[in-house]
């Protein structure tokens, strides 16, 4: 079984925005609530931060419930993990999920500055520089044979999409417009040159688009 | 977590039949090709029985990658597992899937008929009788908190239906009229009173219908 390198649950705008301006870290996805690129999973049963019994298992969530399934690693973008630039003064800052992240695998952060691993419940994240191939390569090892999550943000699965290492790519188009942000496409055809895709409209309003390599 | 009951990825034709009729040794499915009924999941990267790399990673995939995820045991009906009517005087029969069934937990074969367990690779087939109450009781234990996988035929479908102890159904309905054979229902709206309904047409050309309880 191939080790893919999978980008899951990824929502973005139908103007092709996956945050809004202004990131901070009050508002991690800027000038948009979370909840408009959210909302959809978050009344699924399956979505891993759920707390109570409930929520839908129509088609959403069997997008959200596949989230764990057979992924040994994440690969995320520094600001996924957390505001902070530049070096790392601050080695309280845990990431922002609480004493249980969701994630139950190694954690591979990219940054160009170093920090010490660390493990926080069954999460342990490490902090590593180096090109695209090269984190998916320690990523591919630490998940001992399973797949490998690419969990962004935007600027991260744009980066690992022009190095070619994407295998496949769940995108959430929502019916909102933010009119400006992190933009991931300007049109989900720019990857039919590399990806098979179907678009799948959900009852929710969300149109899946699921892309997988040629 | 519940431990829900799931009927995952059960096939049946437009007209609403799961088997055609005359089901023979040679011809489990009757006089319909099964082909007919699993083209649709054949095609997907995720098909249990799938030995070569390949196949699609669309809509199609997900249903059928979610075949063994999370569950923990699964309950199947006699003439799933054979041919044979009657007490078992055949014990070298051990199911149609050779060494390597595609369960990889326990299975609860459903029979008035007693028959000792066995174990095939890392499956294990035990013989009950009992109603339906009864036995998805002795799967939830064996399932270890787990989900219990409702395996069909269609009668055993439709059995643990009238008793009400599915929790959620995914039906794939092909394109296809069958005009006659076992038949799980005349309509899927027979069920809409006790469960939600989502109906997702495919590119392949199946509907999936995702059934959850009310």
């Amino acid at each position: 079984m191939t080790q893919l390198l999978r980008v899951q649950n990824f929502s973005v705008s139908s103007d092709g925005f996956g945050a809004g301006e202004g990131q901070s870290f009050e508002r991690p996805f800027g000038d948009v609530s979370p909840e408009r690129l959210f909302a959809w999973a978050e009344a699924t049963a399956g979505w891993p931060n759920r707390t109570d019994p409930g929520g839908s298992r129509g088609l959403d969530d069997y997008f959200t419930r596949d989230f764990a399934h057979n992924i040994g690693a994440e690969i995320m973008g520094r600001n996924k993990f957390g505001p902070q630039r530049g070096p790392w003064n601050d080695h309280e800052w845990l990431g922002p999920w609480g004493d249980e992240p969701p994630f139950h695998t190694p954690v591979f952060v990219l940054t160009h500055h170093e920090r010490p691993s660390f493990t926080l419940s069954d999460t342990t994240f490490h902090f590593v520089g180096g090109g695209p191939a090269e984190v998916l390569d320690q990523a591919r090892k630490a998940a001992r044979g399973k797949d490998v999550r690419l969990g962004g943000g935007v600027a991260t699965v744009r980066q690992f999409l022009e190095a070619d290492l994407v295998d496949t790519l769940h995108v959430a188009v929502v019916p909102e417009r933010f009119g400006s942000g992190l933009r991931l496409w300007e049109s989900p055809d720019e990857l039919l040159d590399r990806f098979h895709l179907e678009v799948v409209p959900s009852p929710s309003g969300v149109r899946h688009h699921l892309f997988w390599r040629k």
